[in-house]
């Protein structure tokens, strides 16, 4: 049994994270880290846990966890890992980073956009980016993964075989991206009450999202180039779901079955991408509690653009998912053990 | 591996059935009935399930099915399973019919709450009322399994116990039912639009909802008395889950600890029952996705009432699930086997 | 014109007379009261008034405000009203309490429930309480009325004329209340978060909320005997709207048509109060931001109990719209001036 | 009192209208047309319209009523008005057409997007496309006005200052619009289901959308040059509001400041355009129920692009209000009589 520590366990990606790994065969969860909730029941603060976690939560020392287990995810705001990870502690336990502390290669370009400075640079270098369909073999052997971020994880694998193969011109590449409003997670503020979410939807961040960056530092990594692109987040009122609607201008004259092809080049031995058929747009529920992304596309001739399409659970393939699916890998387990979620409809 | 024919398979429950059943170690879907969707692939019809499940969908013919499968979810509208069954069809496959056909005793009670003549009242004596926790024995020799209704097995649940041990007087018992809306079926209907269910509660059926015989005759069975309730459901804005409220006038003088001590005595071993912690109302989302009923009570001095409430997945524990658990039992293998769903939250 | 004052304006029953009375042709705005958002414009705190409403919000200074002003509206917690009060404001100008402070005649029942100490106990014999219907003509001359709760205004009014003709036994009364979210406040906690609410129902207050002696006195008046009642509250998941459902036994026979002869002897004249046609259950909706209630019945012959359902907007009729139509009275104006707002649907 | 005949009347949208000018004080409602529910009291299909509405519903006779009122409403399906109206009614009674039969000058275009035959293509030329605060003289005299779509009034005037102003690459613009379930209407059909649509966010029409070509060809008149768009429509789980954001490269070095002026230039002095203060991003539900459109955009210096966001209501700006706007023109009354709705929130 690979023996797991959460530290973030009472957030909403903590939750997923308790929810998925307590039903997986090959695991143990040993800590459950919550600062707001030391000493509580962990399945009072989560009611759907009761009768299923017994334990109590503990506070978010990551020294002593690493002495206890062989594994730490930590689902907590940016700037805890970086602050608390050290090489001793890399020497005992692997990490599995749920925020952006060790997403982004420049830590320039880190710092600027989210405000803080970098603890402990000196881990990017080594970090893992854990986009299991792309980065598969490096995860593997990482001792850090840095789990990539919820919009960020659609919007690159929706647009990532066009980008790779240089099918678009990543100069006029938009994301205009749809979340749930689990993403905000489960801090008490007015913008998140239920009568302020519900019957509304708004974009927000525009032009300032801090998942820009990590987009374009992966989607230039795919297309060989810098890319700059505009990012629009919207809240939408509902609990889960990530739907990225993508545009760009196609460098060369391509069909719909040249498209098709190049996705499923990519995505048709991934278990966890599904390439939809022709004409059906994804639909975040179809995706509901799993950890499948589904995607789609559609060329318009009348403007020369290809219109792609990404749909996602946001706490599963968006976190706790791929970090369980990233814990896989770096442990030899099958990549999908513990995954084997059947989306939920209605 | 079980074989398993599924009539009805692309309404709600079916639909459930299919994402229960089709992660199910023992089980081998052989037959996803469908009229309206005839030589169409199921996964067009549930995107979900695109990847998982690639058959295409057949027509509803119950002898034909008998000789292929071993069992057979009926999962249609009531009248159907009645007409279709006959002793050549049961003495070769087992059925499990989520239809009311088979639920109540007596024939004329259902023939008038139900305004449709019974076509197999021969066969009702040997049906066996799937409610696990309370005919667990019988449902394991039974060639015929009358799966509860979702309103009736969270109602019955919640009473049983007082019911059984004759704490309440059960001429007082009035359940006041909230249900999402998807036990209104997949129908194409102008008060199931979004837009007519979304911000709206409404009650309907009042006074003549066709589960409130289905919970007398069984609390009457508990109670060893005839009984009559009133039984009010309402319609509430979200896709899944019953809560179930019911006041009944104390017969004796209990304290709270006893009535938890009831409670215990007939479901601390129960799986699927959760009785809460004391003062912890149930709520839906705490059982979304599972096979679980959370049940909790209060006693209110000032009326000597005790206030019960219960609540579940009106599609697994409802439906589905239930359905999934009789047939665990009638066919040996582990009760809970394919049902050790962990709710989803949020 | 009348020159209002608002002590809370910035709380969802606030934002509420801030819609109304915007647009009420008799009455200027002259204090947007609240302390959280001093010298903020009021429509940075809400958006909808942006180009509506241009002034600044002020602290909760009822005695400079009481110079100012014809009438307050108090529309913050319990006790604040109480504790401003004197008779030199009252001798100023009037007062309508949108808290529970006045509501109560008997001051200890107050202190019990609410667990207050009341700091003007020798206003509570002069408040009117405000159900504008039944008190209408006291309302007419009141310095300091007593606004109803939003789940009093509505289980009062469903049950009234049955228990004034004494036709159902006071002693079995049961209200089962569902209410969306608004009725939580604007306040930021956790249970009141989208994901929370969201897709769940659940009781809360099961046998102590405060809302019980206010219903209890209310109907004790018109029975002409002391009530104690049975009251359940849910929280759904929807933004606006209080459903409730009353149980109680019949002391007479009596048929359909003599009920419903009774609840139009009181409401046929009854601008806000609509008695359905037979056989449709109100819905919330239907009275979605207007000042009705609209009420139905049916009767049980089975059980020879009376199921009374009752729905109205928690906001207009139950807070905001009631507060205005208490003004209307106090001041000699049209009843329902600036409240003959037309249901939205949907 | 002008006499109104409304054709359609059971819609979402004709219902809108019903709301609407039920409390327009210029306004008396003749005739409530609607083929499904002929001879059926209008209150019976709409319950929120009890004791306001007695009329019973009427069929779909455009000569008839054309001798009976002064202005004939079709809230019907593409095909109807354009096969009705002829030259007869025209020279008796004004038409407000909601549809797209009379939106798009380009028969051509007309028949290609919308696959039907015109059937009165002699009165497209007269036809005053009734966008008030583009063309309010023209809409004054007209006769015959088509209302425009939903989402092309709110994509529209999003971007029509710097459409006109020549400060957007009209190449580059980019329409990513969502919409709540209402804008689909009121017929039965599963994919509107509550369960359905609630959790849920998907694209549809990719690169088809009806609304398309309009947006183009009133784009094109401002831009004065041939508009192709990208318009990609989204279903959100909501009753009502449209939420747009628009793209474009800038074709000049501007300031936020100098587009601000820019917006202020077309619409400081319109009533129910409100460019929101900078930075704040417009929510449908600041505009829900009302007559607003909300406008704001934002500068990427990083891709030189603005991205432009509009939220309104639908079944308001977006039908039925603009419809009654339209109507105030024609009738020489004042432009927002009957519409001074203010929002609702929440």
């Amino acid at each position: 049994m690979i023996k797991v520590g959460i530290i973030g366990a009472t957030g909403y990606a903590g939750g997923e994270l308790v929810r998925i790994l307590s039903a997986h065969k090959d695991v143990e969860i040993k800590w459950y880290g919550s600062r707001s909730y030391i000493d509580e029941k962990y399945a009072r603060v989560y009611q759907n846990m009761f009768q299923i976690v017994d334990d109590v939560c503990m506070d978010d020392n990551m020294a002593e966890l690493a002495d206890q287990v062989d594994v730490i995810f930590t689902a907590t705001p940016q700037g805890l890992c970086g602050s608390l990870v050290n090489e001793e502690i890399l020497s005992k336990v692997k990490i599995i980073d749920l925020s952006a502390d060790f997403r982004i290669k420049d830590v320039k370009t880190y710092e600027q956009w989210y405000g803080i400075e970098h603890k402990s640079p000196q881990f990017i270098g080594e970090a893992v980016y854990g986009l299991c369909e792309i980065n598969r073999e490096d995860v593997k052997s990482a001792r850090l993964v840095a789990n990539p971020g919820c919009y960020t994880t659609c919007s690159i694998l929706t647009a990532y075989p066009l980008a790779k193969e240089g099918v678009i011109d990543m100069h006029t590449l938009i994301v205009d991206a749809k979340s749930g409003t689990s993403g905000a997670g489960r801090g008490a503020k007015v913008p998140n009450l239920y009568c302020e979410v519900n019957e509304n939807i708004k974009a927000y961040g525009v032009a300032t999202h801090r998942h820009t960056p990590e987009i374009e530092e992966q989607l230039g990594y795919a297309a060989g180039e810098d890319v700059v692109i505009s990012f629009t987040p919207h809240l939408v009122p509902m609990n889960r779901g990530i739907l990225v609607t993508e545009y760009a201008t196609l460098k060369k004259n391509v069909t719909e079955e040249q498209i098709k092809a190049i996705y499923d080049k990519y995505y048709s031995d991934e278990k966890f991408v599904r390439v939809l058929d022709g004409g059906i747009c994804p639909e975040t529920k179809w995706v509901e509690g799993s950890n499948y992304v589904d995607i789609n596309f559609k060329i318009d001739p009348r403007t020369n653009r290809v219109v792609m399409m990404g749909a996602m659970d946001n706490l599963v393939k968006g976190a706790a998912g791929q970090a369980v699916q990233n814990m896989n890998l770096m442990f030899g387990l099958k990549e999908s053990e513990g995954l084997e979620l059947v989306p939920m409809f209605p």
